[in-house]
């Protein structure tokens, strides 16, 4: 049986290590991917600390996975050997529970999610349920796309779900990981863009991503810098502060939602009186079904949105992932086994 | 010049006092209205208190008022002496701020309040800007549409803003004077109504309004007797305590909203966790516009909507005013000049 | 191999004859049916005249289909023996394809139609895929809930979905089969509905099903008698008829949709002047899939909403079918199996 | 009393006169703008041909107006001497009317129309309401400014009124005077762009201006082309020919809408089957309100968005008017007063 390269976590709270494992076989209804890049996003702490309920080790982590398929599954008619694909966070649904009925896969009551429920894109090759793949366009490239499966889908499907229209203001909170990609789409979408960041060492980059407003939230009520300019249709929270979000709920514009898509178990704090003046809205966003991470990529190819990266090999995933957990990368980390 | 009776506080903290006014001519742009009843609402004890910025004394409550217009000033020529109307808590704009120039007249940038900015209708007679009043239809009496004005266009426009669609299952938080009439227009959409209330004493009267089902709060975890109905797709939160709304929250179905019309100060404590989750959402809604007012009262007509109400004589303001703000009433009370 | 009754359609044109048949047994993904009630529906001529591309015979009509699971095929976890469900047009779909994975199931490029792609109701026993059945609420009986299921969920979901709100000012055009239950669907939500038919005949009932204006569409300019009441938000056009719908289209309020749900292929003629006047919209709406039959369905319980039907044994399919073409039935006819 | 230079029309069917007018006074609620340019719109053949109900002559035409407010009449607090503005069709409002007290200011029952109702841009200075006028951000020039005060505002507000999302496929059919401003919009929200063109002239300049890609209206069946590419979540059609209108429809995705904004009165056909397969919509589209503009001129300012020109004198207003109406100006003709 064949053999591969992949980066295992043993037991809650264990290190990344680089182990020989069999090639995975697809099941019914799996298709096999053979890895050419894989993100790594905060969540896979959720993996390495063991804070995800029902987890079980050992597990392959890995959700922003780009590659070829090269093996399919009894009754997979949808794939085929060489196609271009993605898999993100969602990793597959039951098709029969009320949420799938209603065509709202990503809250599937018995829904897996990628490098959680099943070993994930740490490795050379995985396998994922077809319904769980995205197809990728030819002009995206395997290493900047991986992101855009979680990150990328992340901030795309939350913002143009956000009510927005075409020339909205929206604050993107936070220039990082999501946030970087967030100014991207915001500006393609045609809006006038507010970045908000601690201290000034990102306002170039906030302007080149597409930017046209800079605010530095140290220096300053965010919220009165908001409603100076006119006050935030949206603001995406990309932070993983719930304390910094109540901070700018006041930059909300008339109508204006507070967008929050960094999963944190922390409470905002708003009052009714914040919310009812202005007709004001907080919603939160998950990331999206295989249909949403396909519409991110055509999105990205068609108008140039990539995230920045650093590419590591499997063999340093504990380096690259030491990055990430401690922000320092600009901004998403890429593992690439063939690297 | 003819005088009126009228219900005065003369200062912050100060109490209701019957006296003696001119009756009041409308300058150019208003009407003068014969009083024929006014809703006492919570919101009056802005005035009674002197918690409402810029507050000048001496001061007429009132901005639950309907009537008969009697007099109209110059450059009015979309009312005429005899219409039947109301005024709520919207009391004018100025139609000229980005708001107004946008049709949101509720969010004015100058905009008044009935009551607030200028006297209102605990007197026999009151002046209002054009703008500010609402046509009333033949069908509705005068003491019952009253409270239409504020209690109810607040909760009616809240619900039909909240993007239910028919069907949908509605949590009325609150059997009070919003709550009572929320159960009444959530049933009056087709939905299906869940009320929420402390204790069960009022378990057979909200299933009289149209409540399909009561969840005593005290009774147990309400969030998971929500999930246990199917989740609600909208909890209106009528109660002006986020402590109480912030234990609903995990309620609410898939895309469900909570839509929060108490205005309070205190926060509410939400998670970026619990809104992402189900893509859930918290929104304030204030009342609304002259134009929603008649929204109101068409809809309550059409449907045979109506608030219960305890009427008073003016005379009697002070006493009516302590059953409101004790919670004694059931559920609205309102003044009636020649009552 | 035990038999059953059925009524098929031998040839495009043949006469409906009743027949003895095995009883079928359900395949992997499916269930089979134990019908208690089918209704007879103007698309069933589809199958009668061999008019839809693609049929293939002999055939047994019928997509209004009420009854009781009697049988699971391989595969099946969501239903078992004794669930009481119904089953519409919409007969089943693939799962994969692009409008499946954007989860808009009724546009399945693989879509089946009951009735029609497989063996219908019009028999005691059918056969099912799982994901075109539909559960129905334990208060509705078998025979009025058989038309729900396609005239039924084609008037409700057209109309939740028309971006109507509660109190808007709906029109419904044509008092038969459909529009009878469109009144009713109408009044449920709170709307002001306007009942539009050739002659007086249905006057009073057009009332009694919720009606608060009727016009007899002989009797002047249809149109402009809307205008006089307003202008309707929503007109829902129920009659087969392109010419009707054309001569109505100016009865349209601001920003009014006029809802096309009578499948025919004549031309509606509207300029461009007339659309833009107003921003009035036309739209055609599909009847919906097995999770908008549940909605319907528990709707029509929740709110008393029931068709007016005939009953008719199978073995006087003919007659029933007659009436039904003719227009004659007042105004759903159902056959049931065990009548 | 000061003079200026100005073009007339004395009466219906009469040419394009130079004369020399008094400069006028602004009223109550005007404003007085020194003219800087003036696009020629095909909708200024209403005012040649006297087409439109209720013209007057002598007329000035122009609706597609920037320049410099410089005189304020009366009870204008909204506007300065100096003050940068446009004004477009949309000539002022009621306030007091049923579409007014919603907000619908375009709708208003007793609208204005500049250049029709009262004298427009063809003259060195033009008065009009307040409501009417729009703020001009600095950025912009005035030549190129005008012609998004009708054609841009035009195309602009139906696009991102058509619940289009980003990303959406867009076919803009017709690359003229609206259609070439259609395709940067739909460009600028971060659509997948399709130019629909008689002839494959214009092939290379659709591209510039943002086209993923060209169809050839004479080279084959466009709604087949479409339906290749995908389908078209949403057409602007600009060309006014409801023959061409009715020729692409069937290459709308599901849930797409047809965007009429070109009013004529020939009729579009389309049948109900068309309509209801797939859930599609036609939908027509007016200009928009003064606050509208401004969201046009702010979004093409920071989009980049222009319209191609040729600038003529007022004194050449007859030749410039000739070129508009023979299709032969590439492709917006604008008159500048100074020039
Ligand atoms: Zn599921
Ligand atoms: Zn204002
Ligand atoms: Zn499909
Ligand atoms: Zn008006």
């Amino acid at each position: 049986m064949a053999k591969m390269k992949a980066v295992q976590v043993q037991e809650a709270g264990g290190d990344l290590q680089v182990v020989e494992l069999d090639v995975p076989e697809p099941g019914p209804g799996e298709v096999r991917i053979n890895v050419k890049a894989c993100g790594i996003c905060h969540s896979d702490a959720f993996v390495k600390e063991g804070t995800f309920p029902g987890l079980e080790y050992p597990r392959v982590p890995g959700h922003e996975v780009t590659g070829i398929v090269d093996a399919v599954g009894d009754g997979v008619e949808m794939w085929a050997e060489g196609d271009r694909v993605g898999v993100g966070w969602h990793g597959g649904h039951d098709f029969t529970c009320p949420a799938c009925r209603d065509g709202d896969f990503v809250n599937c009551q018995n829904g897996k999610v990628t490098g959680i429920s099943f070993d994930g894109g740490y490795a050379e090759y995985m396998c994922a349920p077809a319904e769980a793949v995205a197809r990728m366009p030819d002009d995206l490239n395997f290493d900047e796309a991986a992101p855009l499966l979680c990150a990328g889908i992340t901030t795309f499907n939350a913002l143009r779900n956000s009510g927005l229209t075409p020339g909205a203001r929206v604050a993107v909170q936070g220039v990082g990981g999501l946030g970087h990609l967030g100014i991207q789409y915001a500006a393609s979408f045609g809006c006038e863009v507010i970045a908000l960041s601690r201290g000034t060492d990102k306002k170039d980059l906030a302007h080149k991503l597409g930017a046209h407003h800079f605010i530095d939230t140290t220096s300053g009520d965010t919220a009165e810098q908001l409603q100076a300019l006119g006050g935030a249709d949206v603001i995406l929270a990309t932070a993983p502060s719930s304390q910094a979000i109540t901070d700018v709920a006041d930059g909300l514009a008339r109508d204006g939602k507070l967008m929050v898509v960094a999963a944190t178990a922390d409470p905002i704090e708003i009052s009714p009186m914040q919310l009812i003046m202005g007709r004001k809205s907080i919603q939160g966003w998950p990331s999206g079904s295989a249909d949403d991470s396909e519409d991110t990529l055509d999105f990205s190819a068609l108008n140039d949105v990539a995230p920045m990266i650093e590419t590591f090999p499997l063999t340093e995933a504990a380096e690259a992932y030491d990055r990430m957990i401690n922000n320092e990368a600009r901004f998403r980390v890429v593992l690439v086994p063939e690297g």
